[in-house]
């Protein structure tokens, strides 16, 4: 089976008028393709959750503003495109981090000839994607060692291995998608998974569903099973009843945003998920690449937290009641893990602990 | 606003020929009550949660016994009515219990003249869910006392109070349904806020939504907000998001089966919330009548958990995929909570720890 993750879905068509993603909103039941060419149809894409996943959605921001800028033809147009691309979600950092690097590209170019200034802004927004791809693979790289050394009984989090023979199963917990789908190269989360599974290692990807909009189902379950990869879905309350069990022995998640002091803001339901491997003595890791670590956000109380509509709960995809309309709705984006809970982050510059992510703030 | 929980959702129709239950399979969307008549018809509809909540079934089961013996027309059919009723579901132990009263019923008629035998199973089976009624209204009373004593800071599982203010509000959080359409009365877990609400303390009630098959959005929500109970819906994974901003004061679920020692099966995530609310410090309340106590099951390993099909996780309602068809999927009813997390039993002899169990076992 040819490995999904290698798929393009988020790239420059029509010359650079026009950047085409594949529409997330509407897996698992349709692949479809979607163009986009203004700043407008951009951020509606994000907020909509088409193009979707901290890292991609930074990789499609940088696209965008190309895109929105040689359609709208003038130089001058820069700045209210990178104003209405950054403000379409608050969360990710990735978002503004992505804006910014073209913002800066921008002012580095020596004259404003606008075929150049394109052009330029182009190279550093495939340069931008190019370089999340690679961070991919390192944490791939890095999180199969982890993965080896749970095996084998040599991670600090632990002091001896449940593993006496090599070839039992790795249960892996995920939370949401932090896969292809969230950055178009290997993913954070699943990077470990697939660099594993190409080297034979035996696992099994248990995935949280992840309500309200299914992530876990529509996204992760659907891009492991189409690169072969061994996944159980579960409903997102099921993960303590399968850690009793003793089935799950790590735990990698993504990352929407990290503090300076490690808090990190990702889909909601993730501390949900970090509090259970804490009492269940499971190791948590948080996948990220370094466009994800926020130096300007001392910790998790700082970070903003989306709020979304009460008909993404009370209704499925708008249309199946599923609670009296009139009901009251919590239903934030995002949810922040304290640091204590996290046993290390996976980057593409090593496994760090929250303690040394100054070692890596740019 | 009239207090649904007063409404009649299980009751004996047509002289005892049919039992009429209100069919929860199509809530919210449609309020349709429908005539069961035969055993088959009886265990059909415990099975596809028509009619659910460990108390209910267990009253459903007992007049279902009576009207399908009527039908029968035959006292010879009554073991074998049992029989089918009774393996309806493993989980909930009121189901057996039920059917072991009807059977103990049976044993002590003096002679077996068919219209006779019928009329005394029919008045036990009305005792039977009488009781459980008045349950309801004790576990009410004790539940409502603990929310004063939260109020006040007096309980055993804290040393102060976080309520200044006698005006403000407690958040209390409850999985799945066990309320009034758990058990035909004030419900086990809903029973202590039905009384607080009467006696004017200002509460807030948060359900989580209980995927898969949404008994918190379609049951809870639905019969809170239909009695005018201020309601908060959110999906399982955002409770500790909630916990970590002071807005849950406390944690009121019900039971399928309580073990000897006190570890207690419900609906799956019903330890999850346990393991969050021991993290932040929150009280942890399991209400539940006498007949859901278990003295045969030592401890939690001993509870049958009922593993339910793949299609409830990847299809909405069978209708609409979620996720690839072909995805393995994990999906028990019900997890177990160990007593180690139970703060303690609301049951309708009053608040006991797990250690105190062996008082009220029968």
């Amino acid at each position: 089976m040819e490995p999904f993750y290698q798929s393009d879905i988020c790239y420059f068509a029509e010359e650079g008028a026009s950047l085409v993603i594949l529409d997330q909103a509407l897996l698992p039941a349709e692949e479809r393709y979607v163009s986009l060419h203004t700043a407008e149809e951009v951020a509606d894409a994000i907020r909509r959750l088409r193009v979707r996943g901290a890292p991609l959605i930074g990789v499609a921001a940088a696209m965008g503003v190309c895109v929105a800028l040689k359609n709208a033809g003038d130089i001058e147009s820069f700045d209210g495109i990178c104003s209405i691309i950054e403000q379409a979600r608050p969360t990710a950092v990735n978002l503004e981090w992505a804006v910014r690097q073209m913002r800066e590209t921008r002012q580095k170019l020596c004259f404003d000839d606008f075929e150049f200034a394109t052009a330029m802004l182009r190279g550093a927004a495939q340069k931008l994607q190019q370089r999340q791809k690679e961070a991919d693979g390192y944490i791939g790289m890095y999180g199969a060692i982890l993965l080896d050394e749970l095996r084998t009984g040599t991670t600090h989090s632990q002091s001896g291995s449940r593993f006496p023979h090599k070839e039992e199963t790795i249960g892996i917990l995920t939370h949401c998608n932090a896969g292809h789908l969230a950055t178009g190269g290997m993913g954070t989360a699943t990077a470990p998974i697939y660099t594993a599974m190409a080297k034979g290692v035996p696992i099994r990807v248990y995935a949280d569903e992840t309500r309200p909009l299914l992530q876990g189902a529509r996204l992760t379950a659907y891009e492991l099973s189409r690169s072969g990869i061994p996944v159980t879905l579960l409903c997102d309350n099921m993960a303590a009843s399968l850690m009793a069990q003793g089935r799950i022995d790590v735990v990698f998640v993504g990352a929407d945003r990290i503090a300076r002091n490690g808090d990190t803001a990702n889909k909601v339901g993730t501390s949900n998920v970090a509090i259970l491997a804490k009492h269940f003595g499971i190791p948590f890791y948080v996948c990220a690449p370094q466009s994800t670590f926020d130096a300007q956000c001392a910790d998790g109380s700082a970070i903003p937290i989306e709020q979304r509509e009460a008909g993404e709960v009370h209704s499925l995809w708008y249309r199946h009641p599923m609670a009296p309309m009139d009901v009251q709705v919590y239903n934030p984006s995002f949810d922040v893990t304290p640091h204590s809970l996290i046993t290390a982050f996976v980057t593409e510059k090593g496994v760090i602990t929250p303690q040394e992510i100054c070692t890596i703030m740019s």
